[in-house]
């Protein structure tokens, strides 16, 4: 389902050595320390681990966690990874079932590939998030300057274009935050906080071909990923929290958790 | 010390009726809508609480609730608030000896007016944080487009001014986000999230008129503030979440935190 | 054609005095403020004058001044208002066949409005833009913070939604820079600069309503005007410079321009 | 005056082959792209020409060009290049005794370096430019994310700042747009349009070495340089567009020269 990390784990070896990826290697972390803030005790629902990569990443934090992949031969290797560390669910969002609520839900780079996305955020705030639970929303940023360069540059008709190139990788739409938040909004979510991870000039084949080069440290990347909080619009993706919608959760619940 | 809190304060009863205060009756519930998923379970100190009109708003979440405030006139006017359930200090920053670290800290709208604000910051950071606290760190900022508005009409000099009527109340500088980072990271602090609060086009004098008509209602409010953390920088207020420097939290004390 | 002047000069008497209107007043004025600097010498060709309102605004620049007007009943009224002094030419562009080629073409708050937009700007290009020529082109913007609140408020399903109000004024779309220069550039044009008009905080009803009061001042409005040229995007219009595309005015024509 | 023009004049050959320069080859085409609209007829003033690398790029637009440089040496290498083509005066600013008004004067990288700028800018409203010319003001801008990115990094203490290696290059201060026109104003000068050049994520260095890659192209830079104009406090540059202020030019003036 996540094409891009499938296409980035299969290039993490190039010419027989290690190949930096922006994805990987780059934005998963940053993606931690965007959602850290905000994690909550108890249990984490990944959906759409693709291989369980970024899944790994979850682990220090969490002894409870789920995740729900569509693809068997992806679970496979996820399986591989993580053994009895993590429950795999093998099923499409659409026919899942499961067990329980939780207090944490992770969707990354996921929602654009779907049919009906509303349907799958609503059975979110219905069935899976937790009352007092977060939903951490992250997508591609229509409005990300590496993009609207590629814009300016006539490769890409308009900012929320959806490329041929992309479209074969399975992206169904290019949300900006305005679009993410409706449709979060129409599932019955109530977005609680708008954030973006990582201020991006550049596109990923020009980061990955930096990386290897010693033009940028880990400190301008770092200075990237912190100069992106002041402005989520120009960041290469987008971050919703989310509560479940219509909840009111009780002062005391809420003391509780603080 | 917190001259706008008094300042609104002794206007909230104008010819005989209520007036809504922009700082009052908009800004403190945004600042806390835009704290509480941060919040720690534990205790909560307030440096700077002035009579204790925000601190009222903290309650609800804690039990622990610590104050510190220099005035001694304001402090007796947040005692009768507020009685027991807070612990009130009536000393200056530079010279308290508090019993304890504490899990949050809030400082809002009072850096500003110190002389000395990196001194008063590094005792956040050495002496009263908890080492998998938060300190809310909230300041005007020079950047808000009412205030780039006012330096276009010839009112302010340039963005960063202390105007005189600032400098009046108190006022010793006007941060922006990389300025106030600039303070907390040399005292010491690690800035985890930024972000903005409310979007402001207009003047807190503006507002308090406008609140008095129906030209804009409370939901337009609430736009604003969530279109606010779409641009930290135009926001009436910017804030950084932060947590002590040089201390590495074991991964298990994260996870036990989560 | 143009829905919103009409609406307003309807609405310029209200109880039986003069009420400022947003566009109308405010807005028609900053634009000539955008364009003044770029104004050629020679001839302009306004494109949908409706009733002649915004061409006065022209006249002081201009002696050879055209306009297109689809209606016939706003070109009556436009006829009264400046007699000889403009050559009005009743017809939709589709069917215009115009003279000659201008030095200076305007387009405002009309392109969204068109069923073919590209088809229209392909004729300014290919058949009435001289070579030197600019064609000004300016659109309600998507993004402007008043559109973007009112998003956040429910009112608007996402930035670059198309109302049913203001389909029922005959918009067709809503534009941003992105896709607004999408269409100039797929009609052959260049896109030689990029600005915004007044900085926008608050929908036309609540300026207009505003203007009424003394909460804001001529000067408040100019700041508006003044911050919108450094956010371009968060203007309540959009403005494109053209050229017509892929003509290489020779140097020396270029200098004698200037 | 200019150190950096110089800094680049001295580094186009490394190695025994022409190497690019971010200032030099990038950011001078993109100046002038971002004047021509703005030209007027008739003569230009630049101040602070250095060697003439610049000016060579206002020869195409201009019979009447007069250059202003205190530095002898400077101006030596300057007259090889362009001998009786230009007129040269070898001046302080503070000193220069110029024979007439000019209807375009351009000051580029310059400003920052001037112990009282606004001293200098008042001559350039009070007695060097003509009642219906424009002054191009352009500044290195502080915050170019470039640099809002390098404060991340702990490089610079905040974008304001001027760095030791700056000071040491004759830089006084670091304009931001807010500063910039405080100057301007003060000096009587009326700005009428304010953008940025170049949208600029990475640090010159970067972009010199970048650009011996073909990681970027020519159109990557031409979109960095198109977003820039919707983004002007995200630029390398920044740019105002001033007029005499006070003057009222008559419209019949204005129509003259459109």
């Amino acid at each position: 389902m996540n094409d891009q990390h499938g296409q980035h784990d299969a290039t993490t070896v190039v010419n027989g050595r290690y190949a930096y990826s922006f994805d990987y290697d780059v934005m998963h972390p940053y993606m931690i320390e965007s959602f850290a803030p905000f994690f909550q005790k108890g249990s984490l629902l990944e959906l759409g681990c693709f291989e369980g990569g970024f899944t790994s990443r979850f682990l220090p934090f969490f002894n409870d966690v789920t995740c729900v992949e569509a693809s068997a031969a992806a679970l496979t290797v996820a399986r591989e990874k993580h053994g009895d560390a993590v429950t795999f669910v093998n099923v499409r969002f659409e026919d899942a079932a499961l067990p329980k609520r939780y207090d944490n839900i992770v969707m990354t780079h996921v929602l654009e590939h779907l049919d009906d996305p509303v349907a799958v955020l609503r059975r979110v705030n219905d069935e899976w998030l937790s009352d007092a639970g977060y939903f951490f929303l992250v997508c591609p940023n229509a409005n990300a300057p590496s993009r609207q360069i590629a814009v300016k540059m006539g490769l890409i008709s308009h900012n929320a274009a959806v490329t041929s190139a992309e479209h074969e990788h399975g992206h169904r739409c290019t949300y900006s935050i305005d679009t993410l938040e409706r449709d979060a909004t129409a599932a019955g979510l109530e977005v609680v906080h708008r954030s973006g991870i990582f201020f991006k000039a550049l596109a990923n084949f020009q980061w990955d071909r930096l990386l290897e080069t010693d033009i940028i440290s880990k400190k301008y990347l770092d200075g990237c990923y912190q100069l992106g909080q002041q402005y989520p619009d120009l960041c290469s993706s987008i971050f919703l929290l989310c509560r479940r919608g219509g909840v009111k959760v009780p002062t005391a619940q809420v003391a509780a958790r603080a």
